[in-house]
């Protein structure tokens, strides 16, 4: 078993980093905040005995090459440290530290896995400063060039390859430098399934697709006092109307589809002004890729509509898209097992949430280990698993590795 | 006649101090930008060999006592030099120069009015920073306690007694210090009538009611990908509801009401994270009171059915309420017969835009003379007046101050 004292302990201290004089936890990608998580990790890794890497878009690696193991390709645990805003501290963290603690467990048992084992934490898995998401996992699974990657300007304007020097974390390795065998990511559930059905171990079978896309209404600014409403050019109402129309879609469907806008701003953004600009995004998910292309379509159908009632531009532009993922059906299956051997409760299940797993999975057999979440509750700072929880999927992790750490 | 290339001239003047690098005209009240304005009206006051004084809560006075006369109470012209965000040149600066200029005209010409001549340049008319707007106008009537107003806090967290502290303008002299026997305001429509009717000049009878009010929805962050429609508490979807109800009844109904969405803030404001929370302005005028009362009492009713639908939290703000105002009878007329004689086509009409007049109406008989807006565009940079209606307008005023300079 794991040390549950440590994980619990550092998964506590990594929850301080990054946290504000007004008591929000925002540690995003390649901030100053994250640098200073990435700063604990390593130093983890360091006090654990094991080799630390860096990739060309600041993925860290701790790599353990037990000795008189044959250096065969490696089992690669893992997930991320940067954070939303606002955030909870268990989202990516849990899953690192995890990693983390099962190395270190099995050093200190002297147990020897037949291959390497090395943990993960890939950059900008939320992508809320940068997008798409799990980018860092997506250029080492080879989706993405890294150039094109670092080239990306984030809310703040900011670049990432910039900030990537800027905090030290612009590493030598080339991203893909490690070739897993195998891939496992545990992760707290982010949503209600388990808790409402109380039952305690996620074995994740698939993950949904994902569409991002920023939209950018262009219509006139006009004084709000004298301009009759049947001569605006109003972006604001424009953008409303379409947050409404997504929410209506989805409710009147039968699918399970989710759409979300969770960006807007405003421009003049001033009381008496008719807004001549409103930017916002739009999530959209759904577990079946023809779906998600309808949802998609719908939207864009709409999204004339509106530019004809209206009399505004609409521009629209891709962040993120990512099909489906369905996950390797043995790994699937060794998680069950291993959960039936510790007599707890278990259903395959699809996440909601997109993970790194997603990424890696289009270079090696993967798949993930959810655990509840108290109330569903995720990006948002009362997120919470209960400890026992937190322990258990840790102990599944550690005997999934040890189904899985062969050469 | 006004010396119509020194009025023009300085208008262009006014409307370059305050533009930034990126073009846009931006002289919030009590702003650095705000301040290099005040001073270049001043140096102008200065240079027409007239006294300056500023009272308390930084309105600015020019006030010709011209020799020989008895020192009765001051006919008063004005408006403001503050802007919105992104402005066009016009809105406020042109009563205030035209006011000078009458003033200059005056005097050169050796002609003597029977009292004081004041032009007052009124702090915060637009109210984006600061709200009420007319805040220096409203003030000076005795309508809002200098004190209070000064411990005003703007949208960017400052307040506005310290601001005007820090910029110069934080006068010695007791609001109402001059109380005039009469007031008149020239301005620039701001909206459609007089140009879609092909009239030169509108004399303003009344003017609108004006309800502004800040509205926070405070909903629950959670994650975009995990979280079921049916179990969110997402304050931009209950935001984006009022924006479409507002523009609905407004369209549905046979009035002249007008409803604005002018400001709006998500929060945390990520792609993928439910808002928790919305901040929004409503901007809602009526010319009728009883109307303006239903149309609050109706996004009332809304705002707490949008509450209970979407288990949100709902708290509003009052930032700005007035009554609809009747301006002067005495002096409308005397704006008719001047247009008569000159010539120009003139027609009755309300006022759309909230203006220092309604303030000064409370302590003196007030009217005010509008000239047409291209395309009835204003709160924007493309707004615009033809340099002959400028001129006409100035013309106009002259000779209603003609008629008003009285003892
Ligand atoms: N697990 C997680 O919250 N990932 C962030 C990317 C997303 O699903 O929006
Ligand atoms: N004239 C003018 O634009 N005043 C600003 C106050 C308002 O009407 O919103």
């Amino acid at each position: 078993s794991v040390n549950d004292e440590r994980l619990l302990g550092r998964l506590q201290r990594l929850g301080e980093i990054g946290r504000g004089a007004d008591g929000r936890l925002v540690r995003l990608a390649a901030s100053d905040a994250e640098k200073l998580g990435r700063d604990q990790f390593v130093a983890w890794l360091k006090e654990t005995g094991i080799e630390v890497a860096v990739d060309r878009i600041g993925n860290i690696f701790g790599i353990w090459r037990p000795e008189g193991v044959a250096d065969n390709a490696p089992l690669m645990l893992g997930s991320h440290i940067d954070t939303v805003i606002d955030a909870g501290i268990y989202d990516g963290c849990y899953g690192v530290l995890a990693g983390l603690e099962i190395i270190a467990t099995l050093k200190e048992s002297g147990l020897r896995p037949d291959c390497p084992i090395a943990v993960a934490a890939f950059t900008n898995e939320e992508g809320v400063r940068f997008a798409p998401d799990m980018m860092g996992s997506l250029v080492y699974a080879g989706g993405l060039d890294v150039d094109v990657a670092l080239a990306t300007t984030g809310i703040d304007g900011a670049i990432l390859g910039n900030e990537l020097r800027r905090i030290g974390y612009d590493g030598d390795m080339e991203p893909g430098f490690i070739q897993p065998h195998a891939y496992i990511e545990l992760h707290i559930e982010q949503g209600p399934v388990l808790e409402r059905e109380g039952i305690q171990i996620g074995a994740v079978e698939n993950l949904q697709g994902i569409s991002w896309q920023r939209v950018t209404v262009n219509g006139d600014a006009n004084h709000a006092g004298t301009t009759p409403i049947s001569m605006r050019r109003d972006a604001g109402h424009a953008a409303a109307r379409v947050i409404t129309f997504l929410r209506d879609r989805a409710l009147s469907s039968n699918t399970p589809t989710v759409a979300t806008v969770g960006c807007m701003t405003f421009e003049p953004n001033a009381i008496n002004v008719i807004p001549s600009r409103a930017v916002f995004t739009v999530d959209l998910r759904d577990p079946d890729e023809d779906r998600l292309r309808e949802e998609e379509a719908a939207l864009e159908a709409f999204l004339a509509k509106v530019a004809r009632d209206e009399d505004v531009l609409i521009e629209v532009e891709r962040l993120a898209r990512f099909e489906p993922v369905k996950f390797d059906r043995q790994i699937v299956e060794l998680v069950e097992a291993a959960a039936s051997r510790r007599g707890h409760t278990c259903r395959r299940m699809t996440s909601g949430a997109g993970h790194d797993a997603q990424m890696i999975a289009r270079m090696a057999p993967s798949a993930m280990i959810f655990v509840p979440s108290i109330g569903g509750v995720s990006h948002n700072p009362k997120e919470k698993t209960h400890d026992t929880d937190l322990v258990a999927g840790a102990n599944m992790l550690l005997d999934v590795v040890a189904s899985l750490a062969k050469a």
